[in-house]
């Protein structure tokens, strides 16, 4: 179902088993060729496609489409939520519902830069409700590595920045906002290799993008697309259906 | 120009005389008969409606989507931001264009609800920015009174919540949205008047909504909608343009 | 009753019943010609006024004079809360005597530029205690249009800043403190008209003022404070006395 | 000067060298026998005697009326901010005047109970003016040991809570809002010695004053306050016409 | 340099080149057989491993010990910073130091749950000081996996939590801590998989540990810290000694 | 105790009668001669000593080394929490444990810039848990005056910064950290007196310790330490055995 067409009478009715849905994403620069809201096109198609399918089992709201893009700010038309109010936004979202009985929240991720915030948000909720399950995680984090490295033709086989993998989406999705003309290859890397430094994408991108966007093509797109909508699916129904823990 | 379909060269490359215009809603109750998004849908369809008119004089941004709606919270699915994390939502999105030199700011409002804070986020921005230009209004402020009168036939000519008008726009945007065997006239009032007082709806009204729906049309719908947007695109013109102080 | 001069047994005993009224004021630039207290005497008067004639249904809390002010910071004297901080400052007056049993409290404001948080306080607090009952108004919004066009000579029949009705009501409460040889007409405004604009007073005046101040009389003054008073003691008191809600 | 009273233009000719002089009180419980607002209308008589002694060399603020009491809610009418709350109203005032040139600001305080906060405050405003001065002491703290020992006939030779001292300027200075008949002596203290605790004074009081109020008399009030008024003139005349640091 | 020790006459001397090296750890559950402090004991000891290899290429802060633990809370005796308050002490550190021209900073971290706000902090630091360098990773990340596998002889080859290797580097560097006979398997996992759902202690061990800290054995302990102090110490030095970015 | 040391096991079994002892200290400029870490080192070695000798009374926190040392910034190497972030520390330190059962706690300050917000956190605690008991002091306010006078040979009889009590107990202590060759006297006061202003060290000494640092040897250092312990130890264990109230 989704939230935003319901009226109050419909979600009172709505199942307490259901997974409220979350897409998080962002409206920030990706390179030359694709559009500021990508991560936001991204996640809605996701989130959109698994509640298509499993319409009875998940609760979609619409997508947090101001992320935590500091990182990109200095490239014109980025928008960037401050941490603490962009954690604060998922966290009222949830505290909204929880005294109506919803009990499982699912964060669904389009920008990675949102990943930290995305964290802190399930270990704030959950330490103030421990009965209740939260979860968050990158709808491209369902699509199997080995259906990365089978679908991907550039060196780089996973997912970075208005790359090949999320150019080939775009393409597949919205293909009328690609300036097809325009993509690019680009990305810098540390060396000596250094791990665990946070840099600006002004530092380690030539024109914002990083990855081999040249390569992108809708069929690639459609193929990842379809494994993240298809992983997600499945680990959701099993959310939605319960789970227990037993021992390793 | 759409914000979210623009690359970041685009955006550089934008007239920094344009409005960058940021339509602000909510998701909450809408009585018996409307969809929670309804503030949003009709927030966003206005300020879509403007930029269509005039493209090259704002910078449309994604619409605001979960405002201030502690008042609807006991009503099930309706979602509330807190204030700060409203205002905050509102400030670090005018914070992140500034730099790029962005000056002229509007948030086009479509819920009652987020006034309070649309005011306060301006005079903050104001406050450090006295150069720039800061204002907001609700979408509907810009109906004329005349108009109201005249296409309005409940004995409320004015726009409350879930009321005839907001019921006659959704019918006229969004008519499958509508729950047209549900419409309902709803609403409380105090004994004897007092002026002031902060109520909550599920005090002053039966099921949530406060006006005449059942007297809602979407030729009614149509009517006030153009007119709120022929406002809207004058009065926004005339910032885009520039303007002078004169005396009293 | 006045909370200052109380002892806490005294506080302890008093009815339940009761309105907690809170005056707001601020200490900010009013013109050459009235002192920068002038909101503050105002609402103080006219709290104090309303507590002198109905003393057994209002306590009266010192009037809160650091008011949200940044649009007159940039003249000299003039002093402003942060909004977070002013809003604090009201609600812990509140939350200090929710749990001795007080249950109406009332806002009676003095100045325009406190009414976004005033409203922003009485939602925040009402969310939290929805059995209670919270109300703001400007004292001067209880003078009836009709007295302000029976009893103003300016142009302009409404209340604005250290303008005809507010250097009156000094003139006829603290006329020491007006400078009558400064009094002054004063105000710009935006051409061609554009609504909802945050602008400063060193945008919107020549010196401070906005209105019609050389037509200010202490015979005014006194039409204007009395009917606000009346006004607000009708309503207080029927706020102490309860009320009901009924159909529109 | 006092502020209160001035226009902006006064306020901007005022010399830059004077002493912004801030009183902080309080609103609590002061045991049967004296008023809640005790401490700010001892704190403001304080300041403005000073003020009418050396009006030129202090510029004076409004009592800051709403204090830290927390220890004493558990008293009906007491009102407490809150830490952050009164220290951002602290803040607030003084940066409302740092950039019209003021350099030099005081908290002459009433209330024992604000002196962790203005300390704080002080610290803070000269962590981000370190060329301003900023101070804090409570007024009483200007009464030197031998007048406190001539003058109380109490076994307590210091200023407690609504003590022989208290009470003693009450009655000199509002003898009208002392209740004689309810003078009363009370005060508990930690058995064996531990320092450093912290204690509610429904824990250290029987009926909420500490110390020997039965002894008070307007005469001792008088001694009292003249001495701690002259310490005080004597130390901000000081500190309006300069001082100089040298070597120990 | 261990900045502990020396005088601020010796910090001042210090050359800008150098890293400031922040171990971050916690006081927080440890199954049955390790200490509260086990995570800021081995980061201490990670951190000080490198600076007695490297001296003059960092400047060694005491160890953050209070972490992010709200996940171990129910077991008592755990301690847990909230995450705006644990990632403001690292920020204060950074800008204490940022005026006396340190350019380069590292939070060498010692528990998981930091993770999160170490990369916050980071970024929030890299938004405000673009031309510095700021960097996280745990000490743990620099053991390669070919180490883990080839040391490591229970199923999981990884650090987890009081598992095989964090018993064997307490076993290595503070035998005396460790509950010998207390050592114990532990850990529960999700049926089916679902990623990314956020669980306490209580509700994935039994007894708080997680992994199978019955292999542990000092001879192991030595073999991965070692391995993780050589990883640091290489990549640390890369750091001081400055690094180029290239193109992919 | 050494909450440290302890596994969460040995935690829970700990008496509820115990005081939870947090030492608090600095990391910041003590003159040429102290290091960074001197009120640290101090407040540390205080705790630890209090907890050998009643070490089934207290139950020993590791000590909060980032101090309130906003006043010593402009020394190279001197670090500083935030008021707000360092109150968080401690606050949050005891609402970990307050869930479990622990009841009295105890701040022991080393750094005298802590002590405002060392009282701030006990009344902040205090007000939300009125049945526990907070308490903090410095633990050099525990040598008896007698003691200091008797001991010191310099002019000031009292512990400042720096000075010959703290570079005293640093020889006894520490003394391979002490700069021998470097010790000085140092010291600046404000002429003509002016009480309760907030300086920095940087205009209140010369070099940054204040107080005759040259009259230090190790044997005052074992007298000021042991009676410093003494006196802890005292109030303490009355702390732990418990107190009642008594009449003044």
């Amino acid at each position: 179902m989704k939230l935003a067409e319901l009226t109050w009478q419909d979600a009172g009715e709505v199942s307490k088993d259901v997974v409220v849905l979350v897409p998080t994403g962002s409206l920030e620069q990706h390179g030359p060729h694709l559009p500021l809201f990508t991560d936001s096109y991204l996640a809605t198609a996701a989130a959109e496609a698994v509640e298509a399918r499993i319409p009875d089992k998940v609760l979609l709201v619409p997508c947090v489409w101001l992320g935590c893009s500091g990182h990109h700010l200095s490239f014109s038309g980025s928008l960037s939520a401050s941490f603490p109010g962009y954690e604060d936004t998922l966290v009222q979202i949830v505290e909204s519902l929880l005294p109506h009985g919803f009990m499982k929240f699912f964060f669904l991720n389009g920008h990675g830069g949102n990943g930290d915030s995305n964290s802190v948000v399930c270990r704030r909720l959950k330490a103030d409700n421990p009965d209740c399950v939260f979860g968050n995680r990158g709808y491209f984090k369902y699509i199997p590595d080995s259906v990365l490295k089978s679908t991907m033709t550039g060196p780089l086989k996973e997912i970075r920045h208005a790359c090949e993998a999320e150019a080939s989406m775009m393409l597949h999705l919205h293909p009328s906002l690609v300036r097809k003309d325009k993509l690019r290859d680009d990305g810098l890397v540390i060396d000596p290799e250094i791990n665990g430094l946070t840099l600006h994408f002004d530092e380690v991108t030539e024109e914002g993008s990083f990855g081999y966007a040249t390569q992108a093509t809708a069929a690639k797109g459609k193929a990842l697309f379809e494994a993240a909508v298809e992983g997600a699916v499945k680990e959701l129904t099993a959310l939605a259906e319960g789970f227990v823990l037993k021992g390793i």
